[in-house]
């Protein structure tokens, strides 16, 4: 793939085929693009800036896995809200010699995209020495029912989806040279094990094909039940955390609770609590509500387990604490964070 | 300014006081931003990639006018749709040990954002090794009135606002090395000319706090005779053919036009073709109501002239020709391209 001008390599994104909706009118090739709002509805925002080096090494990471990463990262900024995206925005900046690894990530995006029913509505290209990806998302959700961080109360319990820590995991995989070629994945972008594929094939696709909770987002913003939500991407203490700092109260994890999400040496506690990019989602839920959202989520097929982690407190408003035998221990602040000297 | 994490230049961002409205309800501070289109109307998105080195140098940009340009450049997209914008989004990365760069691009995007009452919704901030800003902008205009590319017709005018070609020759002047300290054009965001400044003044402001159209892009929208509108960020030249690309049709530029907008050595014709950063508005209009157009515009306190460039024709579709005494010309496809070889 060599497109000679911006505008060739604008009519070759054009041309991959994307999904079409409603909403978005006029999506690639005007100033801006078009969009068609629902009545009765409100739009979620999110935006996200990737660049090399920091946020993905390409010597690790498939260009394909990238595209479908930074698609899985946003689109799961909009299943925490309880949303439905509805249009999907990529700029993105690269060596004017390497469009071959441009291609790549599109197609990636262009997998997920696929998936969720999302379109491509426009985006903006450069040239530039290092990749960067900036990607915008929006999404729908009925006036008043997008699911907050702020709304968490005393006595409500944490869950969180599938499996947490698991995505941390797969990146020390990664690190330590286990790898899949990039075209096997790509012929299966849905990534699922295959015959003959161990307990590491889990971890290593959750690092490099996570899949966004979205369904599962519908889902929990429908039971009523939802008092707060976050996605983990930066492993649940410092997510957690978020909902503590937002909706003025503390939370309570139970040790055991947490001892069962770990594998081993395969996920750690560590794993659990700080590993990134997992894009789970973590909620808080009414008690009241409890008992039928958790019926109602565990009979929808292919949805993933939904574990009980604690519960938020009065005490010590804007800090997560773990529960143990022992007694009570403050975690420390953790996950990545870019500022920290 | 150092903060030591995150969130709390998150907080410093929130602490600085951005515009509010009524459609942004909740902003910085969730997965995503929540917004409420108004009924009635359509959404209008751009989205915008700046790389340090590519499209801006640190040292001939100070940064509060780099802010105020990510500003301006993008609420220029929202002006072309003949929109009102109602939300800005705002990504970057940058050296960790670079706050105070940071924290003067914000105050720049302050500065305009708030002369156009538009609110800071959300973003995502990283450290990196260069800078890179990421900019998104909803806009919002009645649904179907938002204007486009792709309506030009045969017979209609073309005309362009303001001062096209000047920013080019600004960007000349300060790679020459003419140049006024950042401080005191911070101290008047609105950055007019001051007693004793010459005509040099003109053409570097225009460069470094280029003033979105936003008022003149509603006004041409209601007067009904526009039938296609960009913004003249790669020179008309290039512009000019995107309007032509995208409605089937040929321009007919008229010379004798364009030199009444060339000012000797200071603005040359290279500058007003196929200088970039103009944020001018290009449009084509309707003989039918073109009389009232013009006469609408000119009577607009503040509004800068709109100069007539030529008119649509049937001929050549897809490509901008120059009439001159001795023939017509086809012009080249000029202005900047990332991917050109």
């Amino acid at each position: 793939l060599i497109r000679r001008n911006e505008e060739e390599l604008i009519r070759w994104i054009e041309s991959r085929g994307w999904p079409e909706n409603a909403f978005v009118r006029r999506g690639i090739g005007d100033d801006c693009a078009v969009c068609r709002p629902a009545p009765g509805h409100e739009l979620v925002v999110t935006t996200d800036l990737l660049v090399e080096g920091r946020h993905f090494l390409l010597d690790t990471t498939p260009a394909a896995d990238l595209g479908w990463k930074i698609g899985a990262a946003n689109l799961s900024d909009i299943a925490a809200m309880g949303a439905r995206p509805v249009a999907f925005f990529l700029s993105a900046a690269f060596p004017a010699a390497r469009q071959d690894l441009f291609a790549a990530v599109m197609d990636g995006l262009r997998a997920i995209l696929s998936l969720h029913a999302t379109p491509l509505a426009g985006g903006d290209l450069s040239a530039a020495d290092h990749c960067c990806f900036a990607a915008t998302v929006l999404g729908e959700a009925p006036a008043g029912r997008a699911l907050l961080r702020s709304g968490a109360r005393p006595g409500d319990g944490i869950f969180v989806t599938g499996s947490p820590g698991f995505a941390g995991a797969g990146l020390r995989l990664l690190a330590g040279g286990w790898r899949k070629t990039a075209p096997d994945r790509c012929a299966d972008p849905f990534g699922r094990k295959r015959p003959g594929e161990g307990p590491e094939w889990d971890c290593l696709q959750k690092h490099l094909r996570p899949e966004p909770r979205l369904a599962e987002g519908l889902c929990l913003r429908d039971s009523g039940a939802v008092t707060a939500a976050i996605d983990t991407s930066d492993g649940i203490a410092k997510d957690l955390r978020q909902i503590c700092v937002r909706s003025g109260a503390g939370a309570l994890l139970d040790d055991a609770r947490l001892q069962a999400l770990i594998d081993g040496d395969r996920v750690t506690l560590a794993d659990v609590l700080g590993g990134g990019e997992d894009y789970e989602l973590l909620v808080t839920v009414d008690p009241a509500g409890e008992a039928a959202l958790l019926a109602g989520f565990a009979s929808r097929p292919g949805f993933p387990p939904l574990h009980r982690l604690g519960r938020i407190v009065a005490e010590h408003p804007g800090e997560v604490r773990l529960a143990a035998a022992t007694g009570e221990v403050p975690l420390p602040v953790s996950g990545f964070d870019h500022f920290r000297p």
